[in-house]
């Protein structure tokens, strides 16, 4: 292993650990491709189901499945009774990503088959999953609101009923339409953190209700789903066009990042921000106030322009940074931004644990078990001896 | 990355991933250490309490930091009310796994600095998980069999306390030793899966209550976790001595394994079987039933020389060949043979999620963030154009 060093302590960045057909992310081009198709396309042309069905399916589904499909989601977004009252024993001020990580498991009662063996089953709870999570999501904002929750609308496609549920509104066409874009542009991004945590869990041959509970726990991490939180943060701070200036100059003064600019991938514009931006300032428009957008806009034209003067390089936006000013404009509060990410990416992390048990387009050696180098030197190059205790 | 190809799909088996001061597992040697210690010392005269504060402290303790310690977790081993309502609203037949997956960031509740940077808190979080999550086992077990949970006992340690929670009897003398070295035995191991698992959402700045709960998804599979269940369901198929020998034929005849023979990292008997082959023949004798034992042992004599035999190779005893009987022994219902396993692993898990985010012993470039060889060919070389849903 002399030759691969470098994967020590670099968290396997840059490192292919894996085939997948889900997902390709091309950075140089700005490119971001789920099973054969560039997210622009699906963004203009595919729902959020259509979407779905593509990534645990591997194709587009012809008109009557899709029609099936609608139907197995919408059968499936009641979830368990015991859920309800668990959610209303928790403390008001718990941690939405906590609640999601902790109840993922419990959807397991609504799903007879959760746990055996086979991809018809597995497939089952993917959609159970999808369906699911979504009306916790929403239940929570509302118990933890003192609000009751809101039972399904199945008139409603997967977005305008999640809305629905959220606020007790049906949404208009334009903002069910642009969330439903959102839960497209979001659905998957390859080997991700959350999805690497998901495939590892689904490795071992834990079920997919364990495999996407854990994922949770890995996408509330502040480097992970958190970043359009911090974007709004920021947003927040500034707070108008005339303390732009000031804040880049401060912050890249200070050594630190502007949120939302610069992504570990993508060499260029993320292409989901691109597609964003105009949803943002549409619905800043809707809601009548366009501040949020108006100052992500000159942000980016500014902080673009100081990086290049001061760093003599390229920055680029990522999916948070427009995301964060078009969840605002939704009137979503600011800690479901990581939530919101969460029940998009739950398509993603699904058909990655299908891929992972069931189709591994290359065999796989059973389940992810790397090496580590232990550099323990407590005692030398011996072993320790046991003193007793009363002689240390 | 050319020379480094094998990475690819192989579960990163022998990949060095990262450094770590914790543990080292030379299985050439069939040696375990535990931060410069070895295996047979410290199940030998360390306590789980003791083996605990040496993982999280890097140091054995000095009496009165042992006794503060000891002190801590029983201040933590009482859990949050709702825990147990939630509980009881389970269905009775909900895998111990899932249960405790779900169950372990609701201990946040009792946590007033959870998810708050810094270490200290950290380590503090870890001392109410590993106190929390032995009564939650307990409880679990005790509420799907209809009783009450017991409170825990502050005369007692953390191993003996636990089969009274259990059980609602203090266990003898013996039993209690035996739990206490097998909670020793099982609470550190490198990075297998579920280390892993813990390892990498921590990696994400995620707290360290989402790692754990990920870290039992992972634990939960039957590819890591439920391998002594397995060892327990073979031994009650055999039932008798006079039948090992057609079973060994017929499981070797379908090029099958015999559970618990057999380990991806020892080259010889597993340093913690040794230790646990004796306890599980003294438990024997202690409840009357020395037939698993018995059972066990012979499988393994015949186990080996027919591999030998047929193989031409040598196999081993894993630590989960024993350990099957032992817990038989002592009463435990087959299917929380795995959370006890969770309930001493806990420690290790914790250990590594406090290295990965404060003490990572060589720089690290943040989260676990690999890459995937996409291997799509939905559309040739191209991407796919979409196509209206009637043209499909």
């Amino acid at each position: 292993m002399d030759e691969c060093t470098p994967v020590l302590n670099t968290g396997l960045r840059g490192i292919e650990v894996a085939s997948s057909r889900i997902c390709d992310v091309r950075g140089k081009e700005g490119k971001l491709i789920y099973r054969g198709y560039s997210i622009e396309e699906l963004a203009q042309k595919a729902s959020f189901e259509e979407t779905c069905f593509l990534l645990l399916y591997e194709r587009l589904p012809q008109k009557e499945e899709l029609s099936k499909f609608n139907q197995s989601l919408k059968a499936k977004r009641r979830v368990p009774e015991n859920l309800f009252s668990f959610l209303k024993s928790l403390p008001r001020d718990m941690n939405p990503m906590d609640v999601l990580q902790m109840t993922t498991p419990l959807l397991i009662q609504t799903d007879a088959n959760a746990g055996k063996d086979g991809m018809e089953n597995t497939l089952y709870s993917a959609e159970n999953l999808i369906a699911g999570l979504a009306t916790i999501t929403a239940a929570w904002d509302r118990i933890r609101n003192d609000k009751e929750p809101i039972a399904p609308d199945s008139n409603l496609d997967h977005a305008a009923n999640f809305l629905y549920m959220l606020n007790g509104e049906k949404p208009d066409r334009e903002t069910g339409h642009f969330f439903d874009v959102s839960l497209v542009l979001h659905a998957e991004h390859s080997f991700n953190a959350s999805t690497f945590t998901a495939r590892q869990v689904a490795s071992t041959k834990a079920h997919i209700y364990a495999s996407i509970s854990a994922a949770m726990g890995s996408l509330s991490g502040a480097l992970h789903g958190g970043a359009n939180v911090r974007v709004m943060e920021m947003l927040k701070q500034i707070l108008s066009i005339d303390k732009i200036d000031e804040y880049i100059n401060n912050i890249l003064d200070e050594g630190g990042l502007i949120m939302g600019l610069g992504h570990a991938v993508y060499q260029t514009d993320d292409p989901r921000a691109k597609i964003i931006a105009p949803m943002s300032r549409r619905m800043g428009e809707l809601s009548g106030n366009t501040l949020w957008y108006d100052l992500s806009r000159e942000l980016e034209i500014r902080g673009k322009k100081a990086f290049m003067e001061r760093k003599q390089r390229e920055i680029f936006c990522n999916v948070d940074f427009y995301s964060a000013s078009l969840f605002y404009a939704m009137g979503i509060a600011t800690d479901l931004f990581t939530p919101l990410f969460a029940i998009s990416r739950v398509s993603g992390w699904t058909a990655h644990v299908i891929e992972e048990q069931f189709a591994m387009a290359a065999p796989k050696t059973s389940l992810y078990r790397p090496g580590a180098a232990y550099v323990g030197d407590y005692c030398g190059p011996d072993e320790c001896t046991y003193s007793e205790i009363d002689e240390r």
